[in-house]
């Protein structure tokens, strides 16, 4: 690619990234806050100064259509501008620009040579990918893929109990568009973990994805007196919820080094008073491995688990909901499309597993699905450190750009 | 006394429990919230109907006053209105009501037999004494004993940053009275834990009271991806502080049964993400015991085990403010007037600790001040649960107005 192109996707790349810049260094651009709504117009514009249609659907999600023959399916590439709280400029919105220029270019290029690509071409911008507020994450690909409805979506709120309907309506970001049929997907993400940072790879092939157990908890106690209630007569359900934390934690000293991810990093405490003793907590469990055999096993240890804690801190705990993701694999003829693209343009790649979901996890589903990463320097995500080379950065477009001419030529049919 | 002044009690005692009252039989009436603000005005209508006059001070406490003598001091009954989140009827409000009633009661009997009391009489509640809302608590007590001041707490802000000042300022309950010099203090409380109700007394004289440390604590860790971060390198904060909970709890195991009491009920995970692993966490640590030598025991303790967790979790605990409570005692000659009161009366009685703080406790280390007890069955509090029976609440009634009466006449000089 000319050198020109190369600079105009970095300074498009450092533009986007004021849209809710943090002191830090990251931006913080929750699911349809105003700092999200300011990316999503600034997109909005860029599809426009280049000549693509821009479409809302009803759960928010942006696309900017190119139609070169009129009728025939689209392919469709992107990712997601929103962001975790504090979060790193790479995540996601890496991914929605490199798509945009990929495109842009093939187009170009197509329209320069005077020939006609079988599909036409679109690009997307998934609502609420991060599911920060808005449980559950990716949700914008979610609806779009028939695995969750978008009435229940539109009811689900944040923790303020503001809707994802009336967030989406402030923003003036629901629309009533429907994209025709789709015949593939690609997406280039960060890889928000060290294995190819680590192993010095430039260019990831997703293989497949790790499998995921989330639940919603909830530790019941009672109220009390901090200071006059007997310690023998109490019921605390913090402290009922602080052994839960580190039960799940210790889950992973019962298997093999990294091949189990255990978390819980939401919590909301009731009445969270300095002086009462924790009626109810509410937290949120996420377990990650390879494959369902060890979440079953992690889950079962748990629940032995959660049977004494019980006992010990007379609490009771409560399974509310769960959200299951099952391992994947991602189409042969794509990860050959990455590892062929790669090598053409000289870097080096390798066969990775996303431990993350992305929006790719919920459309290969539909259709046939590519995903690339990019290395994440130290493998730090979800964090105003997050960092992504620009050499990096510009490698990837340029390997997504041979992705997107192959699959727009049927490579993946 | 007469059975329609103890109806005439339970009546008011029904109505001021109708404001904030929550579906499970309690109230919820955090300081300078709306409901604050209705129980408030229902009182300044009951002080005006009965020939007080009503007055605000600068920190939100609200004074009735009757004037017998001009240029003679006053003595002063009262408690707080305000209370926890999801809490119980009786906790403050009762001793605002008894100190009321047997003020009333004080000031007819003196009009009835044409006699002067030394002192004039003055009833107040005093502002956010649960500290729910705004910290520290007993605020409104603190301001008027010189222990916090009156700018600092107008500018201490509630967890959505509403200051002191603000909430006051909209319920037109910042006023700019002083009251006249005290002479004594007087209150009613119910137990709040379980020894009376375990040994059957009715009348508690408080002789002493317990001490308390209280910390707001910061664990500091770092976000990352909760799928995608290797556990070996997570610096969890809410790992950190789930550990540092059960720390605060087992730190019990190490002394005599029931002489310390050690809670953490309040914390705040920042971001709060499903995804991203905590950064931070807030906590408050409330540690309480008859004698500070426990406590400093318990702190050195906590210390140690709080290096051991900084290690093993990859994250650091700073301690941000601190908030101590020494014990003390109240007046023998106080303690004996609530036993003649009680013996007077036929009433069983005892000598007790609060464990808990209370507005007296700031107040006695000003002027002579005595601290009344009945009974909190099962020693349930800050729990919609809270019971004290409408017997021992008539009992304690009585017996608070010949305190009134003898410390009126000059007891406690």
């Amino acid at each position: 690619m000319p050198e020109d192109s190369h600079e105009t996707f970095l300074a498009d790349f450092a533009l986007m990234s004021t849209f809710g810049a943090t002191a830090g260094g990251g931006v913080e651009r929750q699911a349809a806050t105003p700092e999200d709504g300011q990316v999503r117009a600034w997109l909005t514009d860029l599809f426009r100064k280049s000549g693509f249609e821009v479409h809302l659907d009803g759960i928010g999600n942006l696309y900017g259509l190119i139609e070169f023959s009129p009728g025939a399916d689209y392919v469709l590439f992107g990712s997601h501008l929103d962001s975790q709280p504090m979060a790193g400029k790479y995540d996601g919105a890496y991914g929605v620009l490199a798509a945009f220029h990929a495109v842009v270019r093939v187009a170009e290029a197509h329209r320069a040579a005077g020939t006609m690509p079988k599909y036409n071409l679109a690009v997307v911008d998934w609502f609420n990918e991060e599911g920060s507020r808005f449980k559950p994450s990716m949700m914008g690909s979610a609806v779009y893929s028939g695995k969750l409805s978008i009435d229940e979506a539109l009811s689900i709120s944040d923790s303020g109990g503001v809707s994802v309907r009336d967030a989406l309506t402030a923003l003036d970001a629901v629309g009533d568009f429907t994209l025709p049929p789709i015949a593939g997907y690609a997406e280039i993400h960060i890889e928000q973990g060290p294995s190819m940072d680590d192993s010095g790879v430039k260019i990831g092939a997703v293989a497949a994805t790790w499998c995921a157990y989330k639940y919603e908890v909830a530790v019941q106690g009672e109220q009390g007196h901090t200071g006059s209630m007997r310690m023998a007569s109490r019921k605390d359900a913090l402290l009922g919820a602080a052994h839960l934390i580190t039960a799940v934690n210790e889950l992973v000293d019962d298997f093999e080094q990294e091949t189990l991810h255990t978390t819980v990093s939401e919590l909301y405490v009731l009445p969270n008073s300095p002086v009462t003793i924790a009626r109810e907590v509410r937290l949120h469990i996420d377990m990650r491995a390879e494959n369902t055999e060890i979440l079953d096993r992690a889950l079962a240890l748990l629940l032995a688990k959660i049977e004494l804690l019980e006992q010990r801190t007379r609490t009771a705990v409560q399974f509310l909901a769960s959200n299951t993701w099952r391992s994947g694999t991602f189409v042969e003829a794509g990860v050959k499309l990455v590892e062929d693209a790669a090598d053409e343009l000289g870097h080096s790649h390798a066969r990775v597993k996303t431990l993350a979901g992305h929006d790719a996890t919920n459309i290969k589903d539909l259709v046939p699905t590519v995903l690339v990463f990019v290395p994440s320097i130290d493998g730090i995500s979800h964090n105003e450190r997050e960092l992504t080379s620009d050499i990096d950065m510009l490698a990837g477009v340029d390997v997504f750009e041979r992705i997107v001419h192959a699959i727009v030529t049927g490579a993946l049919d």
